[in-house]
């Protein structure tokens, strides 16, 4: 799985961060977390086509998280685009995308979907599924987990010891279909290893800290959080439904997550050692992230 | 007069080229031509803020010319503006003001007012005038003209002769208003030199070749002209309502203006030496926009 993170300001932009959006290439597919007002060149910088992207999911609906898609719907349809779009957000997304189809002049030969979303896994597909939760924030905000599906390992020598022959059959059992040999039925079971823990992932959106958060964020891979402000301007942060570094690597530590990237950087950080450093003396394993910054996330097993 | 190129590409952004708007520094006011999406964030890069621009001309109602408006108005209230910003364009230029309005949660403490134009002179201050004037697009375009209002000197000698002394009263004859000096009125005309003419820009928005553009253009000291394609592309500049480049030399050579820059520049275009070489061949002094590219304009005289 590979993150890239296509903006990490918040509220205005910088020359150094453009407005919120994260790219997750994953399971064949590219879903969008945000997707603030300049996303689709921020995509074109790191050579992503909005081609690509079929699920788009809004944390909330303030522009700095949602201005970029009307274009990129207009860019979709300038480049032919058939297949559907999806977008889910929280309750008026609709709306959103009802305005966004009037800003000027523009044909399309695909559907665009919205999806007003409650709190639950909202995705299940055969290799992730997407859960919201309701967290904090001046207005409605969701904060999302990606739970990779990992198929258990296949055992090829308790295959050959029943009898069956590398090939097509193989691959059913993994895919965990059962399949006949020798008028002998064979289960995916027999075949297969233990469960295996896929890779989760958890993004904030734009929230205070909050029980909700770190339930999400439990025993998570990675956690994005927001980090708008340092300690300085903690009440600045509760004012406006934000979330200081230390707070962010609270949760952090509270969910036991493995690895914490901070973005949502207010521009007063122009350098962002400052909350790093905040962090890290909560919870080490720590970075902020930069504009088309990319992370691998990897599983150890 | 300053001009900013802040976006040059035609349609979609490249790596290089964002979204069409030019922002004119002049008269002490910031006026923007087209705000395409990422337009803030360009003037970011430049370090012109949003809140010093107070009117927008829009050519036409295609995306790439109209998304930077909601962010632009939702960062201009997060700033806390209070001065009115006004919006010109062709007719629908106030269903895409209505539009920007419903896209997020945000508040202002300003009034954004669109203005539906007609071709004529649109603007008439005591600095400068504009003028628009329908030109030929796949949709209504208007292409805009600047005129500097250059006062006549103000000749010391002449007032010194009729008895005025420096001070207050200069100012008010160079501004046109008569002052009394010793019971004897004196007119602005008794001290003020020739008419001078002021300097003349041209902006074509998107467009074919054509009579009205021609005759907008006429002795403009700059004509910013889109030039989408080079000659081999001439069909999908028929097609899709564009120019190329020697079509806009064309021009820039029949309204015997002083300079040419070409903008709107397809994707295709990595290098631009293309259309300025084919541009050239028919008007000598071309030169083609890049993203943030600075121009001074003054006159002669």
């Amino acid at each position: 799985m590979e993150l890239i993170f296509l903006g990490t300001s918040s509220a205005v932009p910088s020359k150094d961060r453009n407005h919120s959006a994260i790219a997750l290439k994953a399971f064949g597919e590219v879903l969008l977390f945000d997707c603030g007002e300049g996303t689709q060149r921020q995509m074109a910088q790191v050579k992503l086509s909005p081609m690509k992207v079929n699920k788009i999911f809004i944390s909330h609906l303030h522009g700095d998280h949602i201005l970029g898609i009307p274009g990129m719907i207009q860019s979709m349809g300038f480049r032919g685009r058939k297949e559907p779009l999806h977008i889910y957000g929280p309750p008026g997304i609709l709306s959103i995308k009802d305005a966004a189809m009037q800003l000027g002049y523009f044909s399309l030969d695909f559907e665009v979907y919205a999806h007003e979303l409650e709190e639950g896994i909202i995705i299940d597909e055969e290799e992730y599924r997407i859960e919201c939760v309701k967290t904090q924030h001046n207005v409605p905000n969701f904060s999302y987990a990606i739970y990779e599906k990992k198929k258990p390992r296949f055992i090829k020598e308790k295959a050959l010891e029943l009898g069956l022959e590398p090939g097509p059959d193989f691959g059913k059992l993994h895919q965990g279909i059962p399949v006949m040999v020798n008028d002998k039925l064979i289960k995916p079971e027999q075949v297969l290893g233990e469960e295996r823990k896929g890779l989760k992932i958890v993004y904030s959106g734009d929230s205070r800290p909050c029980e909700a958060m770190v339930k999400l964020a439990e025993n998570a891979d990675l956690l994005i959080h927001e980090s708008t402000f340092e300690a300085d301007y903690t009440n600045k942060a509760l004012e406006t439904g934000h979330s200081t570094a230390a707070e962010a690597a609270q949760i952090a530590k509270d969910a036991d997550v493995k690895e914490l990237i901070l973005t949502h950087v207010s521009t007063r950080y122009r350098r962002s050692n400052l909350l790093e450093n905040a962090a890290k003396k909560i919870f080490e394993n720590t970075k902020v992230a930069h504009d088309l910054m990319i992370v691998e996330v990897k599983s150890i097993d």
